[in-house]
């Protein structure tokens, strides 16, 4: 990053290289937006009614007491009893022993137990078994949503959302992979972030709904396969070369919260859904569970738009993954006035095709600030509709406007200074256009890819779900106009909204959910793009508005004329 | 503790007391008899072969490198090639995870991995399958003792030995049942410095066999029940008062030696026997295990004596259990000059019935220091035998001998100042005396309830087994003399050594073995002597040497008459 001639006139600097040498005091200003704000990240998600089959149950138990005549240890009265409710167990672990004999006297002998499995977990005096609650957890490359619910109804009882805090690390999981092999240590770094990040969201989802983080007895935590491995502390430096060999793939793991510091009940086990792939991971597989695409019979492509996007294609038969590095561009970042979707981001853009005046509305209706993912496929597909810009991307110099000017590049001026909160005019630059060409050139080329592999057409295609927080506040036309997936009628579009969120929360209420996974793992195929011989073709020919190939774009071709 | 009024002419001071007044420099004489040597604490036990079978198993695997084309998860290449040898696995420890990429790359797709079950624990780099350990340890109130073995071919490669770091925090369990019951934060010091005494035997064995400590892959530990439940941080409180219920009673534990803090290879488990009641531990069963009396057509009666004697009766169709209090005089304590069986240790003694006049013998043929147990046995049936004192136990001071006298209590010298090291006599007083009674009769009358419940006499029984490190040393005919247990002809009298750990090794080589142990706990019956109508009487007549009723000492009434 660098400032420009006017930007350094305005009195801008990088605070990473200034040095103050004014004697006496100074007032430093830290521009809006460069603030970090409470962002308002998706965490809602399509909601999918599960048959509620939790792992670890409650049950409150009256104990007999024994006596010297028939003398039993305080395990074996917990087994006896256990067994009078039908319950076997010959497991305890080893905290709920340790717990097991005050408990038993505070609690009168009457206590509540909790069991996964044939194992006892935790037993508490008392009855305590209102209170049972599961964490399910979406750790993206940059956020992470962390959702309470309630085990005995279902209920969604709490939420919390972050910033990723490993994003200083590093932006994209690229860059992570680098860092993390970079020193011994940094894996641990980039694990303690994330784990004390989580623990963060635990606690205020958990105050938010009165509930003690040791009420927390189960924990499911997707990510994509590079977030999964930095949450467990293993290291992913083999994702970053050739043939990209994750270390865990298609296997589902349960590990204890407490093994990784996650502060729940200690007995609580975090379930990490399989990986299909080094960059299809686990929240991919929550995809599919939350839009049960593996389930229908419907051909369906689903899209999870991120800085790393996944792209799934298939039906109950089999399905497809892929992914694709389509950047931060569609999430506001590498974008000249790029920003996250906070209150200011402007959302969406519409330009009067003879005037070239633009309408924007804002998140939260707050004056502009910037320019969001969503916001910036509108004004692409906007200026390609009123010609601002050609096929190409290219800005048309030509057009009479006051809003087209040559600031070092073409840009159009979506926000003037005096109309916004910045104090600076907000534009869209000639390099902003070209990162959204690449961004769904990629996204495009994939879904193509997996087409191609499947032998189907695009006309086929009978349901496409977008995903992701870009996915759910995008306009599904002007996303098809800039040419970001196939040309399919509009009403097949639809939102999945925070879908790995979704994915995660069902893995949390039901065993079978777990079970279906790993079936739905053993059908899902993997492409590696770099290794498609016409994926260069096919990124190469999508870069173009919609298309190169205007036959693929049917419906846009016409509207365009 | 006080001293006599010649040990204060003496110069003798209790340290703890005593205010150094003197102005300039002094000298501090610690008296050998209170120096903490290093002794010779009993490691051996009986051998008894066990069809190998032990629970962690080492395979050196080649694996296939993935391509592009063929892209895989390091832990699906794992599990391909584990496939080609017919091994199975879903699951893996997070740890061998961690390690696995690297050690994939450093061992060229060569690498070792170590599998409990179906789980894989742990990979290395190259071929390490010829390095597999597995640590035995005996925790005792008084010593521990740890024994490490060589999981490939079952051989003891290394041995070392402490006493138990508890000690100052009670002699007996009693006592360290009420200070881990005292306070909040007792229980942790008393695990803590038993977890740390076991890492340092650990260390030790290890560096006596060139062994890296992470080389060891599993842990069998045998304790009494307090012993058991202290070291895995469980409260023994409830063991203090009636019904003296254990946490922890007939399952057997199994956890991961990382979790109690033991440094071994991570990936150990720690497996602990199963109790059979609150004063019958899992060393006991070890006992059984080492001995077999669980497996043969004879009636057979265990004695485990130690501070606490863990006392079975039976054959293959039964057994029965029970505990008693028999103190620590057989292990030197509470004895005037007792000590434990270290150099100098006055371990065998004789009277000459005429003269009077003692002959000794002592640990290492060092100069006499005190008496350790053996010693002490001797001495009293000596005393029985001549005369020196009465079936009472009462010393008969009209003996006319120099080496009977009157210090404040009857006592017989049985070394003089003169020949010891000590530059004081040592003597047996009439208190010691009494101690001997005590423990003895606690021991005899406990076999006899067991006797009683069995319905068998003291003839039938067809084998006596001796275990601990008493149990080793004593004359068997003295102890026999004194009353300890039923008079049966000499020959039945075996020594076991230190059984608890022989079983304990057992365990460690073979999965059977811990197989059987769950059967035989289902056998073995339990009675509580505090609870016994008839035991209190049994005690009272077993007070007097050998018995009061000499009609059960055939033998012996022969040998004193």
């Amino acid at each position: 990053m660098s400032l420009s001639k006017d930007e350094l006139a305005g009195g801008y600097r990088l605070a990473c290289c200034a040095i103050l040498k004014h004697e006496g005091s100074a007032i430093v200003d830290v521009p809006p937006e460069s603030r970090l704000q409470l962002q308002q990240l998706l965490v809602a998600g399509i909601e999918v009614a599960v048959p509620r089959d939790v792992t670890v149950k409650k049950f409150f138990i009256q104990l007999t007491q024994p006596s010297l005549q028939n003398a039993k240890s305080d395990f074996e009265v917990l087994q006896d009893a256990l067994a009078n409710h039908g319950l076997r167990s010959k497991k305890a672990d080893l905290g709920a022993l340790t717990s097991l004999p005050l408990a038993i006297r505070s609690g009168r002998w009457a206590i509540t137990v909790s069991m996964r499995d044939d194992e006892i977990i935790c037993v508490e005096p008392g009855d305590t078994t209102r209170r049972i609650f599961g964490l399910a957890v979406d750790v993206g490359t940059t956020k992470i949503a962390a959702y309470l619910l309630d085990l005995n109804d279902g209920k969604l009882v709490g939420t919390a959302s972050a910033q990723n805090p490993q994003i200083p690390y590093g932006e994209d999981i690229i860059t992570r992979i680098s860092f993390a092999s970079k020193e011994e240590g940094n894996l641990k770094q980039l694990q303690g972030v994330v784990i004390a990040s989580v623990n963060q969201l635990l606690l205020e989802a958990c105050e938010r709904a009165s509930v003690n983080p040791s009420e927390v007895f189960d924990v499911v935590l997707v990510g994509n396969t590079v977030m999964n491995h930095l949450f467990l502390g293993i290291s992913p430096r083999f994702l970053g070369a050739s043939p990209y060999p994750p270390v865990v793939g298609r296997t589902p793991m349960s590990v204890r919260a407490k093994d990784v510091g996650l502060r729940t009940n200690s007995s609580a086990n975090v379930y990490v859904p399989p990986n299909i792939a080094g960059f299809v991971g686990a929240d991919a597989v929550a995809d599919i569970i939350a839009t049960e695409i593996d389930r229908s019979k419907f051909l369906s492509l689903l899209i999870d738009v991120g800085t790393n996007t996944e792209i799934v294609l298939g039906n109950e038969e089999g399905l497809m993954a892929c992914s694709c590095a389509s950047g931060p561009a569609l999430e506001g970042g590498h974008i000249e006035f790029g920003m996250r979707a906070e209150p200011g981001a402007i959302e969406n853009v519409y330009i009067d095709p003879d005037t070239f005046e633009p309408w924007l509305k804002t998140v939260a209706d707050m004056p502009p600030r910037g320019i969001c993912g969503s916001g910036i496929v509108d004004a692409v597909a906007a200026m390609l509709k009123t010609g601002i810009i050609s096929r190409d991307g290219l800005i048309n110099t030509q057009v009479k406007s006051a809003r087209i000017r040559v600031d070092g590049v073409p840009c159009y001026v979506l926000s003037l200074a005096a109309g916004n909160d910045l104090g600076r005019d907000i534009v869209v630059t000639q390099r902003d256009v070209q990162e959204i060409q690449l961004a769904k050139a990629a996204i495009y080329a994939g879904s193509v890819i997996l087409m191609k592999h499947l032998k189907v057409k695009s006309t086929e295609i009978e349901r496409i779900f977008l995903a992701g927080a870009f996915g759910t506040y995008v306009d599904p036309q002007n996303a098809m106009i800039v040419g970001m997936y196939p040309d399919v009628p509009l009403e097949r579009v639809q939102f999945a909204g925070n879908a790995a969120g979704s994915g995660a929360r069902m893995a949390l209420l039901s065993r079978k959910v777990r079970e279906n996974i790993d079936h739905l793992v053993e059908k899902t195929g993997y492409i590696e793009l770099a290794a498609d011989p016409s994926f260069q073709s096919e990124f190469a020919a999508a870069l173009q508005l919609p298309h190169k190939d205007l036959t693929r774009f049917p419906t846009i071709a016409q509207l365009l004329n």
